[in-house]
């Protein structure tokens, strides 16, 4: 069983996603395909890689990541695909598939291939990628189809910047990274540079605890994350709206 | 592999969705089926026929796209199922399956069938078609069995008017017929009919350019959509917004 | 074909359920996973459990259905893997897996254990068991293995207390339970118990018919809902909001 996933910023209901799941059907149509998400910030990059970021190495190697956030569409933007940690990864070049391309971000070591837009046999709408570039590609790759037929070597996608995360004499400086649907709040520190220290964020200063029951609720509380890094939350309430933290607040651990 | 698709205005929450897709389950066990959305404006027809459009040829043949956007279940409207270019298409006869039935919307030479409510061998709810009437009908034909089988013959479906689209002596008139999420607007103006001419749309005149990026980010642009009309847009932007473009909205194309 | 359901209130677009997912795709490829909703109001147990209700028994047999509203993650609350009418039901006990379980609900002869979170051979996140514990759970079951053996007996799950719904000397009496997307109002009581009674509710008092379309546009009705209970709603309108009707609103059946 091959696996495509689609995380775009189109919305569902406007039948664009559906456009682009019939084209995948049409030339793959033993491929299973998962959405991800479609209601991604429209434009928002970072938003899209930080998703991207979760789950990209959960689903089995040979499967089609598809990324569409693309404001940039139909200009001189290159469109990728790209093979990184025997997963491939679809979309275009501006930073969307940085988490699995970019060491910094934990990526593998990728190749990535521009795609010829007059590779799939169709006319390709300057607007709509997704489905007459994307999804072709996609379904390629999901059946068998070699990386390196689909375009022209392009080793040097664009990659966003790693967060901020640096070791200091007092502790450790970071910044806030994701805000998720609780309103919990990701940082860039790892908690392995947690032992003995305490986080400053908000204002607060806040020990490092196991799980969000372990203050009451309504209180704020630093935990380590599913990832691995220190996240602030505040039990059944949301840390982002109770300590003014948005994508960029500096953080720190302190000695404490 | 058959398919099934679904497009409704139930939301997802309250799980009457995965009731029809339970119900699918049971009667069509190997059928994929694909979600297209849930989020369509409570009861807007119109909007869930401008969203079938855009997908229902993308899927290969043999596919049963299902629509339930129904405000009238339960009355005498009838349920229909319906072949099309080799799709079939299921839904309530109130002008939802437009696209695929009406030539004036690019349909094919359809075949309706008025579903019996009791054809399906189980009580049918009054107020949930979609799960004890639609997911049946959808089951029977994405296992083979015939359109004819299901119901009684209905030549005349319900069909939502065509966009108005005029061609004049100074170039052409039309409105806008979609808004998506990025606050793009389609237009019903053909872009074979944009030839020497400028889009006058919310007070502004636009030249038709091949993509959004043709112009500076914040700045009002027209181009061909990927469906092959004019369509308003801002790079980065809303243009629905920005220009105070509504569905129903005159604007024309006026050589220049 | 076996399926897995997947009920959440992690929102999709941080990449958590596609977590999940990939996980899913990992240890059992070949089941089906059908989403049925992940952006339930953050931390509802209720407003699952009312959606689980509508669909657990839907689906055929050996279905796997995993609903993950946990805000007590990671805490002493036990994870529970439960079998019951034939399918399996996988969550945090906490009331969630009621309809399924508590034969007030309408449940099962259900037998449950609780998951040992060191059983699944990865380590676990004290903060996303949908990922660590129950994905592996419900993959488990669905490739096979039996309940038994992923857990210990736990006869006594947290369930939700059924509502009110009494029979008096007048008629009955209930309350509200669920709002759905469209406003309408469902009640605790059930369509057998409306013979010959009208409705009173939010200051109204309606006659019981037979679907929305009975009354004209605008006007409030009183119909049994496709699970055979006592619905309130307003024709193309929100009864919700109409009548100032929420969750826990008394509502009465009296001999009209």
């Amino acid at each position: 069983v091959t696996r495509i996933t689609l995380l775009t910023d189109f919305g569902s209901r406007d039948g664009f996603v559906a456009a682009v799941k019939g084209v995948l059907a049409t030339l793959a149509p033993r491929a299973v395909v998962d959405d991800v998400a479609h209601d991604l910030p429209a434009g928002d990059v970072l938003a899209a890689a930080r998703a991207l970021a979760r789950y990209w190495r959960r689903y089995p190697e040979g499967t089609v990541h598809v990324v569409v956030v693309d404001p940039g569409v139909g200009t001189e933007r290159a469109a990728l695909a790209c093979a990184a940690a025997g997963r491939f990864l679809v979309g275009p070049d501006n930073g969307v598939l940085t988490p699995a391309l970019s060491p910094a971000w934990g990526g593998g070591d990728a190749q990535c291939v521009s795609l010829a837009a007059e590779g799939f046999g169709s006319p390709v709408s300057p607007t709509f990628h997704g489905r007459d570039l994307f999804a072709p590609a996609a379904a390629a790759l999901a059946t068998g189809r070699a990386l390196a037929s689909l375009g022209t070597p392009h080793p040097h996608p664009v990659e966003l910047a790693p967060a901020r995360a640096l070791r200091t004499a007092e502790g450790s400086e970071g910044e806030i990274v994701a805000i998720d649907r609780f309103g919990n709040a990701t940082t860039s520190l790892p908690g392995a540079w947690a032992d003995g220290c305490v986080l400053e964020a908000g204002g607060l200063r806040l020990r490092v605890r196991r799980t969000y029951g372990d203050v009451a609720s309504g209180e704020p509380v630093a935990v380590v994350d599913s990832e691995g890094f220190v996240e602030v939350a505040v039990r059944d309430g949301s840390a982002a709206d109770r300590l003014g933290l948005v994508v960029g607040t500096p953080v720190r651990l302190a000695r404490g």
